[in-house]
């Protein structure tokens, strides 16, 4: 649009904005305005507080265009995953200053924010099932509203997004499902499905071609013939046998592809839409991170999930020394997978946020970035297991939960030899909710044979990724969202054993703990000359009972994981000293089993007690 | 084939075979012959031991024209589930005659039990990202073996499946996929997906139909030009916009569909399979319960697993009075539903085996069979709770498994108050590893806010059902494979409360126990008149801490939880005795955190050590 045309229309006020009613009475002119204005508001803002750009960027017109064509006080409108939700946010009357701060909005569609969200994620592909609930309920209730899930195309190729698709299809409850196609999921477009919404993107051009060759053929009467005949010839085949695409075979009726950032073109689809009886797809195109250069030229898929950044190039706000455990286990598996002929990674659409971009690139041959498909992440390593490799998955631990089956079903039961690494595991910080990765040391525990383990430090990564090789079974590493602090010294590290921090010399109180706090701890009761022994409790399935064992006869053992709600470290521990007929008294301190709200890191600790500082108050 | 003909070729003995070399040196004619006599073994085993029957009478054939055509000395051949191996045992040198017996042979593929079972399974959907593993592997080492994965129509409905599917379809490993149509999954077929198989298999005609055209079309030159005309038209439309199926739309080479009781056809089929050079998806169709009328004609599914049963007329062996906790819970589930209008019920394909068939006919509108889709049925829940309904999902104990992320995340996360019925919880007996339904009370623990409960009377049942409606959350109800043995008085129960057995006149020792058994246990300490106070726990989760507490001074408590492993019961007591600084023993009875292989659950539990009889001998 021309700057003049611009100065033409009214801007609105982002702050002032209550519900989306007001969107109605603009014009198009005035929506386009509203794009241009809400982009500048998210890029600013996600570049103060950090936060999904790129997602975020692609769907400002899309968003706009649904609430303004839609009635969002009674229709439904289901973001799949979340993360894409900032216009949404603002157009429903929250401005996204304090976004993703404590107390302030949350990066996701929330339920507890906005009578305007209907429903929330956070992992991906559940809008197809969502909806499907919503609108059975809406038609046995005889209610009237419509049903809207925006789902983008890296999350349609989950099995999930599947069994969704599966069962509306034949359902007679209708549903409108928006496909963001923007050829770029979290990483990239995995699998065949991508490749399909390739070939409709290009075949846009059908209906031109259709149309130019009947105008041609109706000319002359043979022509007319001849196109009525091949004009059935055609819809035989449709009927019979072929039909445009993977939704319109089995059973959905299909509109677009559509100009994702062109409101009057949306809003023309949106009426064909309407009209439909059954469920129906309609398939929109976006530039994810549009107006944002960096966004927009970024194949890698670093420009999803941003740190805050400087608007002008980029460049992150903070700049750390500090290397990540993402990238300390991204430097390991360069060696590894050098050192291990045998050994093959397997990502499921998470490669720049775990930094393995480059691991994948120089072991092209024996690594894949499988989509979203953490199912099939598991299953598929139980038969490379079976067929000689030894898997390695590089996985969040939120989204390991997809795979709870698949790894005790086809991994530890099938007694596959594999390597997990289980990233972000413990408090998450600013994602909030549905990406704590403080559940995966209790599920993981509940299935057979999983060593389950934690380093506190480089060194002791590097021994438990070596470990995993031999042959313990299904061996999953877990590391927290933050910098590895301590390098570690040679300490003597062998299978199963924790490591002794400290001995106490009146063998009264000793700390059994993990990760880097139990070091940050350590170095708190050297400071203040406590005298407590202290483990480090690398090895948290199967736990060290000679270890345990020499505690028996203190006074008090306390239980210190930071990391893990109490089906992990805390529960595993306590089982061992009551059948160990322990007298003394039992301190757990850990993770509550609730699901933990946005905040800093730090400050969920703090909430719950569990900064080494405060821990170090009850040994005092 | 007319019995003249059987009876000039010669009879295999099934008893002898060893390895499926034998099958090289037989005419088809012996073939059928041989296909004749594994049928009626099948038939004759499956009525002694129980077992599944409808699949294996389907895939005779089909299994014995692949291990003709192939080699599995080298071919892996990878059965999804593996509920349909049978015929595959017998050629592999299994008889059948101890099938799923205590240190018999399983009823499902076996690694540990022959070289021939290169992967195993138990759930639905696992072939074929298992056998993209092992093409995967065979590539990268540079050998040379087919890699055929067999699932049915059902399984390849699930997200699993479709995640395997859309990864084999782009990568450059072969696979030979072979789906086994019997238009039959463990219920019947739902979703989308099973109407295309519908289409397909009508669509056998149109190669007759095109090539009549073509032959009509060529006798004239205009003729000719139209034919020709007609077939660039077809190709451009089959080139740009159409395909013949799902499996086409998404890069795979398609062939069939075939007769898979025609051992010729299929043979001529595989010559076919083996020359392409990507992935290829065979259709066959085959009959479920081939061979034996009444599973031939079973619409329903009850003739997939079953007890033992006589031949002549399929009357089970043994007819027992007492009905099972699934058929109690099919019966509440009648009340629950007509007493609660907003109730819907959902079942993941196992309607028959849950005895809830009858609950959705009579409320076709308020119910729905997913078909094999645990993470829709989950988070499809959590859309419906959203739109106003309560959900009842009647789910196995093991396939819930699948459903964890989304119980987590869909489910418990947004507050849904929804009542999940946990059939066949606990041991399971003779299906073994793949079907124990022992963790679920561990891995719904680690869950937020799940209320996790267990009846061990029908009355406790009802209270436990009608409770489940009174906005708790997600409520699960776990009830075992096995008969309800105990009616139950009118008791005083109420929520999160455990109920008194008895209570000891000492005050020194005390049981905390869970289901039928803790009732039996009670029975036995009354015969022995032993001092002790004994909880039923119906609740597990949340514990009941006042009750708990009543016992802070005694000397001992056992628990004793015979349907879990530790994660469950045991780890929630024993954490919360040692926050209450209990400083009594605890000793602890319950499932170890295993594999459990088949057996009977008598057998199961005596084991170890969980019959009432042993405990009782503890307590003495």
């Amino acid at each position: 649009m021309s700057k003049s045309k611009v100065n033409k229309v009214k801007h609105i006020n982002l702050n002032e904005i209550k519900d989306p009613s007001f969107l109605k009475n603009l014009s198009y002119s005035e929506l386009d305005v509203l794009a241009d204005d809400i982009r500048k508001e998210i890029i600013r803002c996600t570049a103060k507080n950090g936060g999904h750009l790129s997602s975020n960027l692609g769907v400002v017109e899309l968003t706009i265009a649904i609430e303004h064509f839609f009635d969002l006080s009674k229709d439904k409108l289901i973001f799949d995953v979340g993360h894409q939700c900032y216009t949404h946010k603002i157009l429903t009357g929250r401005p996204l200053e304090n976004l993703r701060q404590t107390n302030g909005i949350s990066g996701f569609q929330k339920i507890d924010e906005s009578v305007y969200d209907c429903f929330d994620a956070g992992h991906s592909s559940t809008s197809l099932s969502a909806a499907n609930g919503f609108a059975i309920a809406r038609d046995l209730k005889g209610e009237n509203y419509n049903v809207i899930a925006l789902i983008g195309d890296g999350s349609i190729s989950s099995g999930l997004a599947f069994e969704g698709l599966n069962n509306l299809a034949t359902g007679k409850h209708k549903v409108v499902i928006i496909i963001n196609d923007n050829g770029m999921s979290i990483s990239k477009p995995v699998g065949a499905l991508s490749k399909t919404f390739g070939k409709l993107s290009t075949a846009a051009g059908y209906n031109r071609i259709k149309y130019g060759y009947r105008r041609v053929m109706v000319r002359t009467k043979v022509g007319k013939k001849i196109y009525n005949l091949t004009l059935r010839i055609k819809n035989w085949f449709k009927r019979h046998l072929t039909s445009p695409n993977i939704f319109s075979d089995i059973g959905f009726a299909y509109i677009g592809p559509v100009d994702g950032h062109n409101i009057r073109k949306l809003e023309k689809a949106f009426k064909r839409v309407s009209n439909t009886e059954k469920s129906v797809v309609l398939h929109v195109c976006t530039t994810k991170g549009k107006g944002y250069e960096l966004a927009e030229n970024d194949i890698k898929g670093s420009w999803h999930g941003v740190a805050p950044f400087k608007v002008q190039d980029g460049e992150p706000l903070k700049s750390s020394k500090n290397v990540s455990w993402s990238k300390v286990f991204a430097e390991l598996s360069l060696k590894e997978m050098e050192k291990h002929q045998d050994a093959f990674l397997i990502s499921p659409a998470t490669t720049d946020g775990a930094e393995i971009d480059e691991v994948l690139k120089q072991f092209l041959e024996r690594s894949l970035d499988v989509g979203i498909a953490e199912e099939h992440a598991a299953t598929l390593s139980g038969g490379l297991s079976r067929g000689g490799f030894h898997p390695i998955i590089s996985i969040y631990s939120t989204f390991m939960q997809r795979a709870y089956d698949e790894i005790a079903h086809d991994m530890a039961r099938t007694k596959a030899n594999a390597t997990i690494l289980v990233d972000r595991a413990g408090l998450v910080g600013r994602d909030g909710e549905t990406h704590q990765g403080i559940y995966d040391a209790a599920f993981l525990s509940t299935i057979p044979g999983v060593v389950i383990t934690m380093p506190s430090s480089r060194k002791e990564a590097e021994f438990l990724y070596d470990e995993s090789f031999n042959n313990h079974g299904v061996f999953a590493i877990r590391y927290p969202r933050a910098t590895c602090l301590e390098e570690g010294k040679d300490e003597q590290l062998s299978f199963g054993k924790w490591l002794k921090l400290r001995e106490s010399k009146s063998k009264k109180v000793a700390v059994i703990g993990v990760g880097h706090l139990v070091r940050e701890l350590d170095h708190l009761v050297e400071k203040e000359g406590l005298d407590c022994t202290i483990y480090n409790a690398l090895f948290i399935n199967p736990i060290d009972e000679e270890a345990l064992s020499s505690l028996k006869d203190y006074d008090k053992i306390v239980i210190y994981d930071a990391y893990s709600t109490q089906g992990g470290l805390v529960s595993l521990v306590t089982l061992k000293l009551s059948q160990m007929k322990f007298r003394g008294l039992i301190s757990a301190y850990c993770v509550p089993n609730i699901f933990v709200k946005q905040a800093t890191i730090t400050e969920q600790l703090e909430s719950f007690g569990l900064l080494p500082e405060q821990i170090i108050e009850h040994l005092k």
